[in-house]
């Protein structure tokens, strides 16, 4: 039985990442939570601050995946121009949306009223709806299949509990993970072999140096958790019977 | 008197990266890496362990950019492919380069010697040259303008550091932050304009909630020192006449 495979890109839209300022969080933050939705993070681009270049990847994105995520530039200021990039990929007209304006009229009530620059953060592409954002003025975006979030990452994560269970997507991956203190090199031909035997698992292999001593973690991946407890238990036996002690979670 | 800009790509190859298991922390080290180098990291893509995804990446990314930067995928399991990917974008055989081959023999001779697993991370494109490894037994590798590297972080900064000096860049980009407990949306048009009268200047605007208030960070980055610092002055000024208190070096 073949089952619909359910993807979605992310666009990290930003200077700040490209110049090393600031560490991407985004990036594993939205593919742990497209996981528990069913949705597989198929690819990612991390674009500057430029027009151009957001619209070449908004368009390619948007059209080979079930969802396209973006993040940064919604902010109010001059280099944040997400949403007209985007309007301009889809072709539609930036409008004020009048529930943002009501949003940001509240928000900033106390805070010195709403000034042109805030007024910013309620112009969306043509037809979006809102994504909510408890936590500051800007509001998420939902356009077509496109998702606009903050760039801050604990907003954007507030963006991201707003939009649970409301996507479309399929069961859920499962990932299960064991380990062993032995060079990768010598269990390469172990690992091949499980995953061969066990079509639609994928196994990741994860080496890393600790305590002066090499190992490695073993990730088995699949949708039907059936498969991944069979190809586990294949694993952890072929591993055990050339004398491997392995450890149930990772190490 | 305008000024040739180096620019380079980095493609993150990595189920791991993108099923959310491992955080990236590849971008911003190779970010700040480059700005030492004269260079701009002007795109990243992710891709998943795929060939076809590798290569496309790989193509678009190498054509348009000085330099193309990969992590991840040149360990000794089924999972790591880049190699092989890489060589098939370059349209050119893969090749054991005799010098990888020495080096792994010298690393596993008291280590279990050179399985046909490790003999894997010896293999190149043709026409490659080795980078520097010095942590562990698998190489990077240059080819054409591509530099191969570890994904595994401070692997991976190892060979850049081997690298450090060896690549023709431009003037490395300069940046200076200041800071301010004022919402970026007061101050937008400030920024704005202070942009505007510096050409040649990008000022990021960095918005933060931090101890129940909330603070903008301003980074002003350009090739020309001079430029920065005028730029510095400038916005400083602007914002000390509204009235508010600029935080030299950022908050």
């Amino acid at each position: 039985m073949s089952e619909r495979i359910w993807t979605a890109a992310l666009a990290v839209i930003g200077d700040e990442i490209l110049s090393g300022r600031t560490q991407d969080r985004n990036i594993a933050q939205l593919a742990t939570w497209l996981n528990a939705q069913g949705i597989r993070l198929a690819e990612v681009r991390v674009v500057p601050d430029r027009t151009d270049a957001i619209v070449e990847a908004v368009n390619i994105l948007r059209s080979r995946n079930d969802y396209l995520f973006t993040t940064g530039g919604i902010g109010p200021t001059h280099d944040d121009i997400t949403v007209d990039a985007i309007a301009a990929a889809l072709n539609v007209e930036v409008v004020v949306h009048p529930q943002a304006r009501a949003a940001l009229e509240a928000h900033y009530a106390t805070r010195g009223g709403l000034t042109d620059a805030r007024l910013r953060m309620a112009r969306v592409p043509q037809g979006a709806d809102l994504i909510v954002n408890r936590m500051s003025g800007a509001p998420g975006i939902k356009v077509a299949n496109i998702f606009i979030l903050a760039g801050v990452p604990h907003i954007a994560a507030g963006m991201l509990d707003a939009l649970t269970g409301t996507l479309e997507g399929g069961r859920p991956l499962v990932s299960h993970q064991i380990g062993c203190w032995t060079a990768e090199s010598e269990v390469a031909d172990v690992l091949r072999d499980a995953e061969k035997a066990h079509p639609g698992v994928a196994i990741g292999s994860y080496p890393f140096f600790r305590e002066g001593r090499v190992g490695a973690n073993f990730v088995i991946r699949a949708t039907d958790p059936a498969l991944v407890d069979a190809c586990v238990a294949a694993l952890t036996r072929a591993l055990t019977d050339t004398g491997r002690e392995v450890v149930e979670g990772g190490i």
